[in-house]
């Protein structure tokens, strides 16, 4: 009622403001000076630079009150019709039937409504003027009735397709100052280069907002389901951890901050691990956090410097208990999202890790413990020559390809360059049996060793990617609705450590050093602690892993153990954990806990390959952040500031 | 059931295990070997080794299953008696009537519940060994019947001060390992520097656990609230905006993150105010983000390197909606936290900027358009002298103090440093009468320009400290319950700039650059850009400041004109906003938000000074995380990688 009157005031100003000044419309009587309600105590001078300034600072642009919005664009229907309204949003481009009838959509966040300009309905006639003015994109307030459409006009594929809005006035809020670099409904021919650089049009973009409000959904959600869950007993509490760190530079790569005092560093959390552990001897029940987590990778396709996980932690639960609390959490979020039941009162499924790395065709044995292993393609797959050397050749690392004829289906297998070490079964013919190969087949072959260790291997990223490009040719039918989530356990703890000097048998954490052993593992630990499995799970969702967890250690004798004798690392490397060790000492809960990949679960929940589709605003390939323009340079002032110097040496 | 039937298989097999090995009785059966169900390939061999590692990594540790947990702590009550319960917790402090009489608290998250120990109620003879071989704050679980405590042993005290628990068994999930550097039951006699660096252990303390849950409840009611707020038409989204932003070299000092391209950093973002107004122009209605901020200054009480603010955005709103909407807000927070209904039904009151620095008494008026302020201290406040000294001097600058005395109530006036300055009415007489100065009274003094600009004024500290330390001593009672919000509006757009070069007569944004002039003021623009008042409110709560907004700026051309004309930033400075000009270009509605200071509000909802006291895991003073020891040094192979060197000069 009130954003009526007040409307209904400001537009009758307006028609004596337009009457003074013709073609004014943008200038709303609230600028007009009132220094007799002034509270200062200064003297008001008559200022004519100032009121040759203003028309040009706000050409096009209501600066002051302007009418409240009373409904959204996209809420309006049936049940509105009869009602006078006032909306807000983005013009769209205009069909004119006649001067007396003219068509203009207006957008805002929740949809789009269709305005009608008659004359007859119209405050006064300067309003077709302003709406044939108008630049797609320029942000309006309107005022008008809500009218049912006709039966032949009724839109079926808008939720606003019954009705329209007669226009009787409408202010221009700001213009479209500077050609848009392209138009929100017309991105698709636009490079992501120029959509990220302007990346508040493209967010403009319907299947974008969508993203961003399912995302903030979600979140939402998984908020409620921790908050409630376990209601019975104590619900989680969300704490915030620390992102000015501790380096630690025996880990991956991670960002660093100078302080002012000269060689002291903070570095950025490449995930909240540490703190969460000290939260469980804090006595925090049951800790979660949506937080921002940070490695400084080179960035592959799905990878950002800075992403979200959904982390949580649980004192004095088991494996299982925190596996069941994830699935709930899961199903909450597909329930809400994608209004899915998964895997409808049933627990996920689980695999060993053994299985699940089995699973690509074991070919053949190759001496010293080796296996060829294969991926057949069947010839209807139709992949060009050009994708099968770029699937193939995923981490720089050139898997042989060989194309099945009438010619070599008989001896394929003796014509590869592993030929001479096969072991076992060898026989071509029964090989081809086995993997059920025909002439027109292309297989992909790969040495590895026997017994895995570690996450996602070559092989597994080659036919991840060969499925990804099949579906995207749309020779691979995958539904959109499937959703395949899978436990996999079983991981060994230690795995060989890559970057140990040549020589040198070295084992590393397959996942971090504070996972717990599985307790009949135990005895392995001192004599043979690759056989020693950890209490690890990783959950996959559609051969994508979107989360991992573990049960920690809680002895700190067990954890030092690991540290120095398994990890082998230096009382310097191990005194970096010192805080941790004390934390375990000082009467630890015996915990566990998982974290998700939030970024990842919102591309799979928003149908999208890319988790830039689901960040408002991500870094480019290259890590810069194309909107502001970062990373940038420094001035010397604060390299000073910061006692450091940029060196390229 | 499930529980209680694992627990007893499992406290049946360690009375085997305890027959087997005495004195065994924290190792579980669960670390015997069954290799029998190994999945694994590799043969398993003897381990000598390992079966005498085993005793000593496990000491005083379960390790593998253990019963699960019926109840917590704190939520035991008279309806559970009769109830076979299994709870787990931190041991406390047991007091032993008699070998068969021995009563010990078990503490968790929600609460303690009192143990009783008779010799009758244990399913073993080692029960009592357990329990008395217990150091304070080990990790136990036990299992009892949760009986009726006798009428005269009933404690109101304790939530759970009806009820105790007949101990039937106790299993030690992890002992104490390491003597605690203080026992969180009795932490008021340690520094704080010793309880940040053991902050899980000072974290168990029964006010901070209380005040992590209360965090997270505010910051979950404030959620609510904005997803649920005008759900009529559309709630909030939240988005997350990036923290490796764009080093802005003329803000406030700044962290900055270097990159592996050489001289590229990123920096830490002060506020999300750029990305935030880039949402609006990207389509985002309404937008809220509980955001991490990082700001380098020196360290005070109050301050943290790194610090949390709830950030809301709304287009098309005006001040008096986004203020409605906050004290919604607000509202609804104190309810859920504190049961409190602020003003209850009443918007907050709202002061002029002028008014409210106008608080302090004038004393008289100075040559220049300067006045002299006073606050006046009645004898009976007890102030020492030293106390006197560190409140008045403050910031580095040192206030007049004044003791009146029989001798000089007549004359103080004159004697002071301005009083050859002094105009208007100078009469020491009127004057005290005025400011109801009487013998034994104590005036702190200043010469302040009649003007202002900007925040608080150093006075304005001094008030504010003077409050606090004669609370702290007992002479000022303010009602801890008594919350006076108040709006201050009018604040000027720009002030003098202090960093200007000494001559330099140059004007900075009062608060940032983006702030809307007040509409009827913008005529002063061009010539008296100081008249121009801004569209900004800061949110005070019983005399602090715990938030600011104000209505941005959305037209290009204005924006543009306070970067250049008004800031008189160089064409190299304002190109670093490039990208919020061609927001406001294309298509940009008028909008305005603001920031609430999470972290000073929680302290204020706790009822404690620090804000230390509401972070997990703050940082000391100095800037460093005293728990995980950071800052610290890098390797030169980080610095290489970083194409950085430390340097002194």
């Amino acid at each position: 009622m009130h954003a009526i009157r007040s409307l209904r005031l400001l537009h009758a100003s307006r028609r004596i403001a337009s009457t003074l000044r013709p073609g004014s419309t943008q200038i709303p009587p609230s600028v007009a000076i009132s220094t007799a309600q002034s509270w200062r105590h200064h003297s008001t001078t008559t200022d004519t630079t100032a009121s040759e300034l203003l028309p040009d600072l706000l050409e096009g642009v209501v600066f002051g009150d302007f009418p409240s919005r009373t409904h959204r664009c996209g809420d309006l229907g049936k049940a509105n019709v009869g009602d006078e309204v006032v909306l807000m949003g983005w013009a769209q481009n205009l069909r004119k039937f006649s001067d007396d009838l003219i068509f203009m959509p207006l957008r805002d966040s929740t949809g789009t409504t269709q305005l009608v300009f008659k004359q007859a309905n119209a405050d006064h006639e300067n309003v077709r003027d302003v709406l044939l003015g108008l630049t797609p994109e320029s942000v309006i307030s309107v005022r008008g009735r809500v009218v049912a459409r006709s039966e032949g006009t009724v839109n079926p594929r808008m939720s606003t397709g019954e009705i329209e809005v007669d226009l009787s006035s409408i202010l221009v809020l700001n213009k479209v100052h500077k050609p848009l670099p392209f138009l929100p409904t017309n991105q698709e021919l636009v490079n992501e280069e120029i959509r990220l650089k302007h990346r508040c049009v493209d967010l403009r973009r319907e299947t974008l907002q969508s993203n961003l409000r399912k995302r903030s959904l979600a979140a939402w959600t998984i908020r409620d389901y921790l908050v409630q869950n376990g209601k019975s007993l104590v619900g989680f509490t969300e704490v915030e951890t620390p992102l000015l760190f501790k380096s630690t530079p025996e880990g991956a790569r991670e960002f660093v901050v100078p302080t002012r005092n000269a060689g002291a560093f903070y570095a950025l959390p490449q995930s909240p691990q540490q703190y969460k552990q000290l939260l469980m001897a804090s006595g925090v029940d049951r800790y979660f956090q949506i937080a921002k987590c940070f490695r400084d990778e080179d960035l592959r396709a799905d990878r950002q410097p800075e992403f979200t996980q959904i982390d949580l932690e649980v004192s004095f639960g088991s494996a299982k208990d925190i596996q069941a609390l994830v699935e709930g959490l899961v199903k909450s979020v597909w329930k809400k999202i994608k209004n899915v039941e998964v895997f409808d009162g049933q627990p996920f499924p689980r695999m060993n890790y053994q299985t699940a790395m089995a699973k690509i065709q074991h070919a053949a044995d190759i001496q010293g413990d080796n296996v060829l292993e294969a991926i057949v393609l069947r010839d209807d797959t139709k992949l060009s020559g050009s994708e099968m050397k770029r699937i193939t050749r995923t981490n720089s690392k050139t898997f042989p390809v060989v194309k099945i004829t009438e010619e070599s289906i008989g001896n394929w297998l003796q014509k590869l360059p592993y030929s001479s070490q096969l072991t076992g079964e060898v026989d071509n013919a029964k090989v081809n049996e086995r993997l059920d190969i025909r002439v027109g087949d292309t297989i992909v072959l790969n040495s590895r060793p026997r017994f895995l260790s570690g996450g996602q291997t070559s092989m597994g990223k080659v036919r991840l990617e060969l499925a990804n490009t099949l579906q995207a040719k749309g020779s691979l039918k995958i539904p959109s609705s499937q959703y395949n989530f899978l436990w996999i356990e079983g991981f060994p703890l230690f795995s060989p450590d890559e970057n140990a000097a040549p020589g040198v048998d070295r084992l590393a954490a397959t996942h971090h050093p504070f996972t717990a052993p599985v307790a009949e593992d135990l005895p392995f630990l001192a004599n043979s602690p690759e056989k020693v499995r950890g209490q690890h799970y990783d959950l996959v969702l559609n051969g994508v892993e979107i989360g991992g967890g573990s049960i920690r250690i809680h002895s700190p004798k067990l954890q030092t153990y690991v540290f120095e004798n398994i990890l082998k690392m230096t009382p310097i490397e191990s005194s970096r954990f010192s805080h941790l060790v004390d934390a375990l000492s000082f009467g630890c809960p015996p915990h566990g806990g998982l974290a998700l990949g939030f970024d990842r679960m919102m591309a799979i929940l928003c149908g999208t390959p890319s988790i830039r589709d689901v960040i408002a605003f991500p870094k480019s390939a290259s890590g810069r952040d194309l909107v502001v323009g970062s990373p940038s340079g420094l001035t010397e002032q604060q390299l000073k500031e910061y006692k450091i110097k940029v060196s390229e040496a």
